[in-house]
């Protein structure tokens, strides 16, 4: 099975298209990976936002609102890394994160160490003004590293 | 700046354009509240297809991962209805589940209640298989009102 599935991609290799082997046991297309990590990028990116808001004065400072958008963040932002797949960099990635694994751990890993703490940071306006560059400096890092 | 709103929208409807007026305080536009609700189905969507192939036999039972999947949709689960901000159906729905707040809102507490049963069920194959059902039904009946 296993030699089926190289000579499958190797042959959509060659022939430059795609063929319908599984990205991974929880991914049956790497576009079906793409979709769910992207869904995750939207609902922390949302959330983010909302934090923002408060932070800037653009919205009053609410701590139970707060406290659930961090929460939101650092749960749902367990969900992405599996979803980077081997071969399935989208059109706005300039490097592929399989390719070095134990970089892309750590930079995740920092990542959540920051956003647990903005859950707590987040019970007051100072705490979340104090956190929340920390963590969106987490989120740049990898970006940087692998977003165009 | 509510009558101001109130009349960029009127502009916008009278002349069937979009306008950048905010959707809603947690959405700046409608397509950033489809994009977020469309995100978290996503997530739940994918998980939901992991305890499917468990309970067909596809993928060996595991009760940590499946119990780790079933708390991903109870969780994720709760995100997706504020979504549903006015004037923001898409184009795979047949209704505006804003019309009628109230169907929607039971609905979506008959789904919450089934997601959470799961998350307890998923410790054993036979709970898996009993409740999964269940909890897909509650899917099922909020795409038959709203879904195309």
């Amino acid at each position: 099975m296993k030699k089926l599935t190289a000579a499958l991609g190797l042959a959509a290799l060659v022939a430059g298209v795609a063929v319908a082997v599984p990205a991974s046991a929880q991914f049956a297309k790497t576009k079906d990976a793409a979709e769910y990590r992207e869904g995750a990028f939207v609902i922390m990116g949302n959330h983010m936002g909302r934090l923002s808001a408060m932070v800037k004065g653009q919205v009053p400072f609410d701590a139970a609102k707060a406290q659930e958008s961090a929460r939101i963040i650092d749960s749902v932002g367990k969900l992405p890394w599996e979803a980077f797949v081997p071969n399935s960099v989208s059109d706005d990635m300039k490097a592929d994160p399989t390719k070095d694994a134990a970089k892309f751990k750590d930079l995740t890993e920092k990542f959540s160490v920051e956003s647990a703490k903005l859950v707590t940071a987040a019970a007051t306006l100072d705490g979340l003004k104090g956190q929340l560059g920390k963590t969106g400096g987490t989120c740049k890092s990898c970006h940087e590293a692998y977003r165009k």
